[in-house]
């Protein structure tokens, strides 16, 4: 076997954050750099990327989203101008050395708000203006001092913003939402996972954010991760960078703001969600390469065998099929090497089936077998991608639910945490009882507000007076 | 007139340079951002960008290539182990601020080559890794000190990179113009410019290239601009990074890698080329909104008109038309405004239109003016398209050629680029020859050598010599 391409020494159920690591590195996702903190994204994680950003762009498109591009670095006093936002980000943000001709220092961008919204102070003059609607895929870089986990955890990573501006609260708030349920569908139906929508908790909202909501992904060992966000900003920010239109009635008003974003983190969830013990498992929605063509070659009747792969190849031409014709490696050794690559199907044709007429398909995620009438390839072929994209996000689903239990006391809480689940409680809006779960429940924090909320509130499990909301707790990426 | 979108108020032959800033604010394509030297790509210059993106990543990915993601930042000793490199880049790199953890000084990416073969070095172990073909689509920060000029000159611009490795010299050679060539091709079929293929000098190469391969572009104002670069690395990185490879016959050898770019520059360069004294002229295959739709609209009849236009409109499609119904707005505001912003056809529809069953087509590039039978619209439009992107390339073919001039001494040479054209002439290949030039004269420089030399090379214009070659000479930005 080549290096960089050996088989998993871990099992996902006995040391999981090698196990992801090793799926990461050997299915060529991705690698770490020399730089520290910072991360190579391969071509295998890559085109992950590009099938994210395809599908989201088509969307965003749809919804009169226009896509621009706007300075990486930062003057100071931008940063400065929302406190809130400079209070949450400044921990975090690497400056670049002055030149002579610098006037303040620069940050390089850990998210662009204030950037942008320095540029929309000027191109804003009156509704005619509104809504605005606008996007940017690009590289932050936020300075993290934990340990670097590929994908989770880097300093630099790869996401889009949409920033928004809108005449109304109702229209903003509105579109706010409509950007979430967007994430959420890419993450259910291309990425395949199953996702908790809702609203974040003051002291879990954006910096600067009048309310932040989330979509958020449970993971194998329990711990939430944090698919994609979209914030309400309500008029601060306009206030701070001094954004005004002039409004129908003559009057001029401070325009509500919305921002929203996912990042290449998903690709890290995606990976940890689905994979296995023999390695990645890719959704058929999310991937290049559908499938996988391995001809099974004996001296004997070699070149017919070749021919006919070659022919199947062109024919399933719309699955991107890789054909894995390497002499130099036996076919056992692929089965395994595309395997870890997380192909969804591999086809195996050997001197027998082109006799016989017929194709052998495996599939990646349950391994089953199924042989196939060459003249059903293109139908058998849709169908089983398809049921492969369906049984993993149904999965996801099932885990999900099945993880999610309701603590009615802090004990119940503490239990459930232990378990490595995550909880559903009542709670009150002070920070002091979220601080409190912090502090007695291993870390575990308030991941998001469901958006239906029950009927009848019960008790803050914490204070017990009346609560705000059943809130989701858990710990998380 | 809604500020930003304001008629020129100078002409493209009186006040280029200012015409140009102009043309690129007032059609919006871009904006000067509050950041010394770095600027905005605002939606109708990004999807300029976007469209540049598609066809040359559909190019190369046929070709064999696949996109990835190296950091941004770059450990200064990686700069230091190519010396050539090392001194060309030094001038214009931004540092970060040493952080604590941090063991030696971050560059932000001027370029990537080094960060990149670093990863080589380790990814690469035998021939059967070989060839090695990745792109990657990015923004790199060059600290110019030269005045800003939007799109020409910014201290961050986009671009993509590519970075190959071969086993041998004449694959890689062989490849390198190839990507020269798809460079061409997005110039002449996409941007609708003429283009100048050719090899630099040695003086005018890549910092620690072995061959530079270019696309030049001759402006209105007879000054070049480098369109994009195919650089032959030889093995000269491979050796300072210590990539290697063991080959079929079991030794280790150094293999042989290029690189090649192209910018957002190009979009200043179409901006200058096709623009005219009513600001921006796009052509049609790279251009998101291929047609506007005006209806004229009288009290009478406006519904019946409304009705039409929005007929038309589905109809037109594949076109991506934008209607422009704004009934703030007159029908002339809107055609200056839609001439300003470079689409290419514009439809007026009014009352009388709708009865006589036929739509009135205007070219931007032309001005002429068509009556077509509505029913007769698809093809009508289909072939006006194509006329307009064949004879925008023609025009510019035509105005390189009449401008590229035959110099046989220094007096014709510099009275060539004293008219503002471009000078052929015979030239050795010391430095010192072309020192010679640029002091004499009034600061030209050799653009590149043409692929196809003459079969009897004359003698050197500065030192009298026998020449080296046949080479362009001009001013450039």
């Amino acid at each position: 076997m080549k290096e960089g391409t050996k088989g998993l020494t871990v099992k996902k159920s006995e040391d999981f954050s090698e196990w992801y690591t090793q799926v990461i590195q050997k299915a060529e996702l991705a690698d770490y750099s020399d730089v520290k903190g910072f991360m190579v994204i391969k071509p295998n994680g890559y085109s992950i990327w590009e099938n994210i950003q395809k599908n989201f762009d088509k969307a965003i498109k749809r919804l009169g989203v226009r896509n621009a591009y706007f300075p990486l670095l930062i003057p100071e006093s931008f940063f400065k101008k929302e406190s809130e936002h400079a209070e949450g980000f400044s921990p975090e943000v690497a400056w670049i050395q002055k030149n002579k001709d610098d006037s303040e220092r620069l940050a390089i961008r850990p998210t662009s708000e204030t950037i942008i919204y320095d540029s929309y102070s000027k191109w804003i003059r009156s509704w005619r203006d509104l809504p605005l609607r606008i996007n940017q895929w690009c590289n932050v870089v936020r300075w993290e001092t934990k340990t670097t986990r590929l994908f989770l955890r880097t300093r630099e990573f790869l996401w889009q913003e949409g920033h928004c501006v809108y005449e109304s609260e109702e229209e903003c708030e509105k579109e706010t939402l409509i950007y979430l349920n967007e994430y959420k569908k890419i993450c259910e139906k291309i990425l395949g996972i199953y996702v908790l929508e809702g609203k974040k908790t003051k002291s879990e909202k954006f910096a600067g954010a009048k309310n932040t909501y989330s979509v958020e992904a449970i993971m194998p060992d329990g711990k939430a991760l944090q698919m994609a966000t979209s914030h309400n900003l309500g008029q601060g920010f306009a206030k701070s960078f001094n954004i005004k239109f002039i409004d129908k009635d003559e009057k001029e008003k401070y325009p509500w703001q919305n921002s929203w974003g996912i990042s290449t983190r998903t690709i890290g969830a995606m990976t940890m969600v689905h994979g296995d013990d023999k390695g990645l498992v890719l959704p058929p929605n999310l991937c290049e390469n559908k499938i996988v063509i391995i001809p099974i070659l004996f001296k004997k009747d070699k070149e017919k065998v070749l021919n006919k792969v070659k022919k199947i190849k062109s024919k399933l031409n719309r699955f991107n099929p890789i054909l894995d014709d390497r002499e130099e490696y036996s076919s056992g050794w692929k089965f395994h090497e595309w395997e870890l690559k997380g192909i969804p199907i591999r086809i195996e044709i050997g001197p027998n089936d082109v006799a016989k007429k017929q194709i052998i398909l495996i599939r990646r995620d349950t391994h089953e077998k199924v042989i196939v009438k060459e003249n059903d390839i293109l139908s058998k072929i849709s169908e089983m991608l398809e049921d492969i994209q369906k049984k993993l996000f149904e999965k996801s689903r099932k885990f999900t639910l099945d993880n999610t239990i309701e603590a009615n006391n802090m004990n119940e809480l503490k239990k459930t945490i232990k378990d490595g689940k995550i909880a559903l409680a009542f709670l009150c809006n002070s920070e002091k009882c979220e601080e409190h779960i912090k502090d007695q429940a291993s870390g575990a924090k308030t991941l998001n507000i469901p958006l239906d909320q029950p009927k009848k509130l019960e008790k803050c499990i914490v204070c017990g007076s009346q609560s705000s909301y059943i809130v989701r707790i858990g710990k998380s990426y």
